[in-house]
């Protein structure tokens, strides 16, 4: 259990009709509610009238494998989130949004414009962008090696975080009378001079209610995790038992204390797709209608991407091929070694392992009623693998509003979850303490994370 | 009278608590609504209530002049403009983004995202960012030559056009029996190979309500208008006469006209800032009650950058100094041709100078009755000099509520205005036809807009 906490933290991780590859076929789902922005507020109302900590938009900057057979991504998820805040008033807003493409100024100046227009509710999943369509949309030839992705990631975010407290809390005084608008001493350049970004600042936004938006992340591997423990507050990650779960959130948390800071100011939020009936037969049942709808066609594009290799005219009903070592991949390289450990020991065809990553991409996917549902987050948040979960509805609405209505009052009645919003922002329901400002005179806060990048 | 529309059009040019730059210091505002979202989500109900056309946004990439006295600018503009989508029905939604940094999958990604919000609402005020203090935010020294930016601009948008047509419209066929989500025969690369920008598509977004935004565009020196005649659909422009108005607006068309359009196919929407009241005598002390509350520091610094020289420590009370010839402006080159032209002969001092530009940084201020202002736009729209009006309330709200309530009823029953909004979407309401799409087979209108850019 983490410490200092005692809840759990639940983000809604919300794509299309939901998260099963299958989902838009499904007798559950109206397809076409994928392009509308009434449903995607919907959702935000049902993840608050859940009191969730705050709901999540994937993004990437290419259509990927998913073109034929799958309906994510539509919209840009700053934009989107923003139609969300104006329909919700407490639940936490993380959209992602890459550093590998773009620059940081436009970025802190979107998510302070998010968190100024919620109140406070903005988050950012920070990614690197693994794929090589993606960096063909920007001019890049092939997938930029792993390394070179986070040693941009490192820089954007310095100059990010600066360009955040490039305004002072008290820097807008409004006083009519002397017609100041904003103090010009509170307002700072930030004068960044990088190997990648030349950043002179400030950002032509004013603090926003959180200061700056809760930073997320979800890269797994070594690189990743290290940039984690230096810079996020919450992490989402794919891990399919509870034993990978404690490794990997005891891992983290080490490199968090190793970065000077409290285990407690990153949270570790494992993703579960939970299929819900009334009884673990019919949820198992619920779960295979999905599974039978599954393109297999479509699977194996996405496990060729995933894999790094061409399984697209491999028989469905043989094990796996051969896998290229783990330092071949520069793509998703925790993705990869997930599957690599389920399928490795060849007693999984590909089309029982394209069934078993259908639910969430990888992500453990689990059917049973409320109550074991609830039994299942309860022991991996006290045996120590888990801050809070990633919940990732199989179907939407329904598997959300069935979570909300079903899953959430039992964990509020044995005292795990809150059961009112106490805070009015998005740090405030992960518990977060407030942001410092490296400008700010006498702020012991201050530079506290991140340093001042010239 | 512009070809073949009996109406003109609208939009309201938001800002703030309002244009006038001492709007936020008038007892006719609340400044502390700058950072307000429901301030703008009222502003867009109140431009639907008067039927308008479409709401813009203004940006800059930087804080500029305008940090101590001004207020303009705080939220970036689609992500507040997606907030004012879902707060409206009609009203069309124009967003400043810059061709000058930034790509175009982003921007062409972003602008999608709002016209899916929106159901068809979304507009693109292109604009290549003038300013030094603009460029030092993106690694860039110095401003960008004029030249450099309009040819980066013409690139950019032809990727973007291109990625706007990467989907046909029917690509989305969501047939649930076949799985099949979007029919990959229907869904295009764009191969963009250009000398700045590479960009192999398709876009990551099916195609939107109306194609592709509106594309608007304010730039006013010969490159402007050429860029304008070739590609904008609407344009802003600042003209202070009647006379140089019917000049403009014959030099566009007849751009227009060379790009083998119609004439018709770009309305022209010269700026007017309108002091409003009962009598003319309570228009002009209401426009003096404004001029009063001017900070010349803050004008003088603004005047400075406008014109290329240093006014800081000049006398208020002495006309201008000699200023820069035209080909050494690198920034707004037709703003300076403007202010020129205005205080050249030496008859206005500075201080005269700043309270005339006061109102809008240049653009027209008129003070009068609700007739007198319906008069003007008349007589500019029936002598050749626009198509429509960008009106630019000198505060907010009650600057655009007194036009809405006041003004249009009489455009209305002149039988200038609609009285219904008989469109549902942005270019319907300009009575621009749908863009066509240069991939659909036999689509008579694909390509006419742009060349496929490889
Ligand atoms: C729940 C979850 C959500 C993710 N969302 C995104 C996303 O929206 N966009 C993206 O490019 N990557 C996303 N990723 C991938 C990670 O950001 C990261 O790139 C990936 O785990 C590979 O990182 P690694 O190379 O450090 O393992 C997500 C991962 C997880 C576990
Ligand atoms: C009504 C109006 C609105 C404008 N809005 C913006 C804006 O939001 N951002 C910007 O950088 N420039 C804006 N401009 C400036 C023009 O885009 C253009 O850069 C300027 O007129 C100089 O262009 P030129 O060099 O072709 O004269 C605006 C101009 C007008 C007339």
């Amino acid at each position: 259990m983490s410490q200092g906490s005692q809840h759990f933290h639940l983000n809604a991780f919300l794509m299309g009709v939901g998260h099963h590859e299958a989902a838009w076929r499904h007798p559950r789902t109206e397809a076409h509610r994928v392009l509308d922005v009434k449903h995607f507020q919907e959702l935000g109302r049902i993840a608050e009238r859940g009191k969730l900590d705050s709901v999540f938009f994937a993004d990437t900057l290419a259509i990927g494998p998913r073109l034929e057979h799958n309906t994510q991504a539509i919209f840009e998820p700053v934009t989107l989130l923003s139609a969300i805040a104006v329909a919700t008033e407490h639940v936490g807003l993380i959209a992602t949004a890459s550093t590998s493409y773009g620059d940081p100024y436009s970025l802190a100046r979107k998510f302070t414009s998010l968190d100024h227009i919620s109140g406070g509710r903005a988050g950012w999943n920070i990614v690197t962008s693994a794929g090589a369509d993606e960096a063909a949309n920007f001019g890049v030839d092939g997938i930029p090696a792993h390394s070179g992705r986070y040693e941009r990631a490192a820089e954007f975010v310095d100059v990010a975080l600066a360009l955040w407290d490039s305004w002072e809390d008290d820097a807008v005084v409004l006083d009519p009378d002397t017609g100041l608008f904003a103090d010009p001493a509170k307002v700072h350049t930030i004068d960044h001079d990088g190997p990648r970004f030349q950043v002179k600042g400030p950002l032509n936004s004013p603090r926003s209610a959180q200061g700056r938006p809760l930073l997320v992340q979800a890269g797994s591997s070594e690189s990743g995790k290290e940039f984690a423990a230096r810079h996020a507050e919450a992490v989402f990650t794919a891990q399919r038992t509870l034993a990978q779960g404690q490794e990997f959130y005891r891992d983290l948390k080490a490199g968090v204390v190793k970065y000077g800071r409290n285990a407690g100011d990153l949270k570790v939020l494992p993703g579960i797709v939970p299929f819900i009936a009334d009884t673990q037969e019919e949820a198992e049942a619920l779960e295979r209608s999905f599974t039978d709808l599954i393109s297999p066609a479509y699977s194996l594009r996405q496990l060729s991407t995933m894999l790094g290799v061409d399984l697209t005219e491999h028989s469905l009903d043989a094990p796996l091929p051969p896998l290229p070592p783990l330092n071949e991949i520069q793509g998703n390289k925790s993705r990869y070694q997930l599957v690599k450990d389920l399928a490795e020991d060849g007693s999984l065809t590909v089309r029982q392992l394209i069934g078993l990553l259908g639910g969430g991409r990888g992500h453990r996917t689990f059917a049973g009623t409320p109550e074991q549902v609830a039994d299942e987050l309860q022991i991996w948040f006290e045996q120590g693998a888990a801050d809070g979960f990633n919940i990732m509805p199989p179907y939407l609405p329904g598997g959300l509003d069935d979570f909300v209505d079903q899953v959430v009052p039992i964990l509020q009645d044995r005292g795990l979850f809150r059961t009112e919003y106490t805070s009015t922002t998005l740090r405030g329901h992960y518990g977060l303490g407030e942001v410092g400002n490296r400008f700010a005179p006498g702020d012991a806060l201050g530079g506290a994370i991140g340093e001042a990048s010239a």
